[in-house]
């Protein structure tokens, strides 16, 4: 028999925004971020304060097609209408102002009582965005890295290539994230896609150091300009030395483009290195 | 011989903007404007205080390709490096605060002493994106007006020819704008184009009234989602009844395509109505 007091639910939320204007994901005292934004409008549509754990912590400017984050709530809202509640809430202002529109809750359900956005996650896939442009294109400025030089994709798969494996990423981590016991990731897959002058580069594993993805990608944009020579990937790795690996690209072209909870969702991304450009 | 002394030059820049940050192009005491930040820029530049005539004041949120804006000056600095100049003073800063990187020079030249970058033109074309979409994309919500509903295409086509030609636009200017002598205007062309769910629309005309292009843009969408029959066009123009015509589409979607100086610039636009969505 059921009681009037419902048992609380966890409950997981798929997130897209654009970080342009937020100091970030995480929450943190006087600052505009993604976290307290989104806490913000759960707020007043639970009627009651959650908290939410992110799959990953994104930087400033950094933006998400497909960020999850889950909280637990005993609120009696219909879990169906939470999504159009919440996304009502986000567009129409918050106790912080921010800019409106900016994050929406793409996808909401109900998930096992010991999940855990973070901990149950066995994969992620970041899409990095680069311009090919000699000019600027002001509508993309904070949503593409731009390059003005002629980029060797051929090269630049090469060394993809050689990327991708179980290897120890310590020359792809910049200082200053959360201390890890182990800097040894697994890249299942870096595949390249572009349409136009715009080259996408997605970056499947199973999770990152800080600042690695854009490392990855400085370093790609390194060996297309002919800065770095492909051959020269596994001899970086090995060095752990973060000065052999090339520039960390800017936080505006990385997305948070999909987090993976079986890895029968990670499947489309586990061929090898894959290239439509050349 | 040449005196030390240079004689003034008129000069006219082609400028690209994001409005999104803007209260519209033209200088108000104490607002962040287009305006203001181009001339606080060539002001850096020149070391002297211009102020610039453009060709057509745009409202805030509504963005440029081709803006147009000439001043004279005695300023010594060559015209070839004042793109490069300008360009660099509006990227780092400014006496007022704005968006960095969200206004642009793209071109620069010399033109005649009595040349005047709104009474010298004798033509211009807007753009209109349309952005077809259940749901929300927040990466366009500053750039696009979205429609959640089926558009008929073909009924949007006969009511733009509708409007194609020399008319009475007064069912087509909001008011609050400049006082005009007339409000007969000649649009010679309306064309569409589109890439997957975004559909563009380009009016071409000798001139616009206040909110014109967006009274327009929504009146076609009013016509496409079977609001008004395009039957009744013709009825809405000889009306002059701002009341009759369709709603007023949101400025984010509205971007200042071009400015012409002579017929023959415009000519790829004076072909009939062309759409290549259908």
């Amino acid at each position: 028999m059921k009681t009037d007091m419902e048992k609380s639910k966890n409950i997981l939320l798929t997130i897209e925004y654009d970080g342009t204007n937020f100091k970030g994901w995480q929450s943190q005292e006087g600052q505009k971020t993604v976290q307290s934004v989104i806490e913000d409008a759960l707020e007043k549509a639970l009627s009651e304060r959650v908290s939410i754990n992110a799959a990953g912590r994104t930087d400033a400017g950094v933006h998400a097609y497909g960020q999850t984050a889950n909280f637990v709530t005993g609120s009696r809202l219909p879990v169906e209408n939470l999504k159009t509640v919440v996304n009502n809430f986000l567009s129409v202002g918050n106790k912080r102002t921010y800019p409106v529109g900016s994050v929406r809750i793409v996808d909401v359900k109900t998930v096992q009582e010991d999940f855990h956005a973070r901990f149950s996650c066995v994969g992620k896939t970041y899409m990095y965005k680069i311009l090919l442009a000699k000019e600027p294109d002001i509508f993309k400025r904070n949503y593409f890295y731009r390059i003005n030089k002629e980029l060797n994709f051929e090269n630049m798969a090469k060394a993809a290539k050689r990327l991708v494996g179980e290897h120890d990423f310590a020359s792809f981590q910049a200082s200053g994230g959360t201390p890890r016991k182990t800097t040894v990731r697994n890249i299942f897959d870096i595949r390249f896609d572009g349409e136009g002058n715009e080259l996408y580069l997605f970056v499947t594993g199973d999770g990152f150091l800080y600042n690695m993805v854009r490392i990855i990608a400085g370093t790609l944009v390194d060996v297309g300009i002919g800065k770095i020579n492909p051959a020269d990937i596994g001899e970086i790795l090995t060095s752990c030395d973060r000065k052999k690996a090339g520039h960390t690209a800017p936080p505006c072209g990385l997305y948070l483009y999909k987090v993976y909870y079986s890895k029968e969702e990670m499947e489309i991304w586990t061929d090898p290195v894959g290239t439509n450009i050349l």
